[in-house]
């Protein structure tokens, strides 16, 4: 799906009427998921995807509820912040103070490390610990058919490790 | 509202019926929105707000669902932990050690700013970050028409900038 | 209860027909609550709790919604990362660098304190920190009946003080 707003943004299940959503409807309440897939371009990335998430609760048609957007990965997370471009460097120059890429982790030793590994394995022990201190999802307040996020706030897919695709699950519920 | 418990609460929309709440009742099942406002009184105050919280549930007359509470701010958070004086400044005192008002952000620099400023902008770098470890929202189990909190676990709004006028949106789902 | 996976696992009101769970059935929306306990072993354990979720998953049988896994302690936190044991002590010894349990915590001077206090309560003011930085829940989507994790996501309960029996309140919701 082209997308004018986010060149990195692409529907898992792309179709016309996004046959992709998983769809529930009982009783005037709707249970709405939609998995998102993203292309992030660097480390510590902060993707914007206040708008994709939005347009995720117009389809729903959702007026009151919630939506939850989830990340399904251990080294890529969810914030709330504000997008300004200045601040994102900082708050990236904090994790990487805090749990910086060129510290020792047992997790990079692959000779050490026992069970199932990915051939594209790297040493990425930093990103999973940053990822610890802030998590994998948010539940943000739906209101009037639109996230009620305050006027600062904005949703950020967070890469901490290298650039690769990343799925979100998008899912609203309410009435 | 005249609150006994806590002076810096009041509902937004102030109403004896507290016609404020966005209600939807659905077979069975409700969906209650307040926002609250609180005002803080100082930087790395935790506002102990359990009880207006709870008072939203009881006003719900949800019996089993969840609360949510989300902060609308990128430098307000919500926290769960004890309310025990001393540990309220150890905690503050971990957040200003991992990235202290006294260093140095990008962000605080307004004359390398660019896009939408607040005209009060001040140099709260800091406050972003110590949010992004912290999360803007707990979504909270009720059972027996109230928080299913632990013994020690209290709900605080966490004012990470300077003192300000901050808003809660607690939202309760459940039968 | 016996359970082969998890030795540390047992439901909290034991029964052969789970009476133990919370719940309400409404228009073909399942609200499902059970209160899991589990034995802790050490400091900074990360107890893989991903089967006995998904089992309480199925119990539900709940095929699209959420459920959340939600901490009864403020020093005990829910983590979703990857069950890699070199990585487990990797983001261990980041806790502990962040907030060390041999610094200095106001808390920790029980000659100071005010308040309500436990008579087993020790030294646990870097406990309360790290928690601050993880949180108390997290909100997982369900689709086709199971948690709906990515490939390397497992759920944990982190243990950040001594050795306890601990609860966590695991609540399924949709479809």
């Amino acid at each position: 799906m082209a997308n004018a707003m986010n060149p990195a943004f692409r529907l898992l299940d792309d179709a016309a009427d996004h046959s992709g959503a998983r769809i529930r409807r009982i009783g005037g309440l709707t249970l709405w998921a939609e998995t998102l897939t993203f292309t992030t371009a660097s480390a510590r990335q902060f993707l914007d995807v206040t708008e994709e998430v939005a347009a995720v609760v117009r389809r729903s048609k959702v007026s009151q509820g919630w939506v939850s957007v989830f990340s399904k990965h251990t080294t890529a997370a969810v914030v709330l912040n504000e997008n300004e471009p200045l601040l994102l460097e900082d708050m990236g120059a904090m994790l990487e103070r805090l749990s910086t890429a060129a510290g020792v982790y047992q997790h990079n030793d692959l000779s050490r490390r026992t069970g199932e590994m990915d051939p594209e394995e790297c040493a990425n022990g930093h990103a999973h610990c940053q990822h610890l201190l802030i998590g994998a999802s948010e539940n943000i307040p739906v209101a009037e058919g639109r996230p009620d996020l305050g006027r600062w706030q904005r949703i950020f897919l967070l890469e901490l490790d290298r650039p690769r695709d990343r799925q979100l699950v998008v899912q609203v519920f309410g009435a």
